[in-house]
């Protein structure tokens, strides 16, 4: 039996009681190396590895679960860019009839969004800038159709050490809405949100801009960034997007 | 002091370790009446009122938390369609200073996605059929935005007694775009998630055409739906969206 389980992000306080008791319950963890110090207070047997070696992980976990109880981890949600998908594809692919079941966890959009304020308080897309699985093209098509219909916007995985131009680019696409539209648009950004060294900024695409190497090397792989809609303000030092009431009632 | 708290779904299993602490910490509750079965346990005072009296009801929680500590809940997160946002509006439109924590929970898109399989494995949308406070054009931009994009989409708030336009709508732009591009989208359909009278269906748009009027029956407030994207695909009567680890590995 696998259990793919999302832990939120990283501290025990995130932990749903449901992971909490399976992590409990399991016969071996599996997770990628940087997570292990979220799940070491189990005290169950561990296997970990490193960035790229996904399938080989999974395939380790899919195998151990014939015969024992295995909780494949993923931080933030299990099947929000988390490797609930790949498991199910694996165990078919290798003609496997291992039990799958998946338990969610607060992705990290939710926990930056309360950390922020209340910026994701309407219609919102979530895009990774990740191109190793994705066209740069599709990635960025997205963005546009996020700006298009005015939706909020969360960025997963904004910058990697060697990848940087999905983000330039996608800064470009939100400058020519902000200028068209003469919205400074409002951008949260979050770091190692729901861990010790948490800390976020709350700016717009100008701020941004205008100090582009500085925030190119603050943002790192454990940042999201939660970019507003055209309703989107700064209230008392907090990024809120307003749901209408106040407009209507 | 204000916490405004995600409960997640409802049902004690999905509360963060945070939430069940904050919650056993309070002098009080707010919240909507449907949702006191799912906090009496923790024997607190509570207020609750019903639908379209929101302002009040974060009004009340407001000024009670001038003096006491006060948890206004929401199901899910509290920023997702939650009323964090008008909680911080509010503080500042009346001149308070309360201090507002908002507390995650975990949303229904995600949850949906753990009883689905991996649905939600890939860029997505969140978007809100209510136009109670939205303009239907600007919505179904959105959902138009979703699809012309290949992003996955979750629908909440997808029917209500009275307002079955939006979902009718909904409907057409995505046979449209099967029509156009030969796919037929594959629908999960969650009713009632983390709840003791949990189902779901996993269909397809043609599927739930050619049982319309089964569907909007089926179909309530406390259903969200999860339109797949063009990989989307059914495995061992899962849904899965692959992130595409196998085909570049
Ligand atoms: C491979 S994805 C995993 C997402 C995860 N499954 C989730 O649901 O949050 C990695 C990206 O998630 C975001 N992320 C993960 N942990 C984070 C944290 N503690 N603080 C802020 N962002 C985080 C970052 O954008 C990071 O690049
Ligand atoms: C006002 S919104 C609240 C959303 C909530 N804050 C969240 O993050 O999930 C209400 C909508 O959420 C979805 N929803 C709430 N609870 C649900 C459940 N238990 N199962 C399925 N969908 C649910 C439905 O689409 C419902 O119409």
């Amino acid at each position: 039996m696998l259990y793919v389980i999302g832990i939120g992000p990283g501290n025990e306080e995130f932990f749903t009681k449901e992971a909490e008791n399976i992590l409990n319950s399991v016969d071996m963890i599996v997770c990628y190396k940087g997570y292990k110090e979220y799940i070491e207070r189990f005290q169950k047997e561990i296997y970990v590895n490193g960035m790229t070696k996904e399938v080989e992980r999974v395939e380790y976990a899919l195998n151990q679960a014939k015969n024992k109880t295995v909780a494949l981890v993923s931080n933030g949600d299990a099947t929000i860019y988390g490797l609930a998908s790949l498991a199910f594809e694996l165990n078919e692919k290798n003609f496997e009839k291992v039990e799958i079941n998946v338990v969610s966890g607060i992705t990290s959009a939710s926990i930056c969004s309360a950390i922020l304020g209340a910026p994701l308080n309407h219609d919102f897309s979530v895009v990774s800038l990740s191109d190793l699985l994705t066209p740069l093209e599709k990635i960025l098509k997205r963005i546009i159709c996020a700006f298009e219909s005015d939706m909020i916007l969360a960025i997963y995985n904004p910058l990697g050490k060697k990848r940087k131009e999905p983000f330039l680019s996608a800064l470009e696409i939100i400058l020519d809405y902000s200028k068209d539209r003469n919205i400074d648009y409002v951008i949260g950004i979050v770091k190692n949100a729901g861990r010790d060294k948490q800390e976020y900024k709350i700016t717009t695409i100008n701020g941004i801009l205008e100090n582009l190497d500085y925030y190119m090397d603050y943002i790192d792989m454990s940042t999201t960034l939660i970019v507003g809609n055209s309703n989107t303000k700064i209230i008392n030092g907090k990024m809120i997007t307003p749901r209408g009431y106040l407009s209507k009632y």
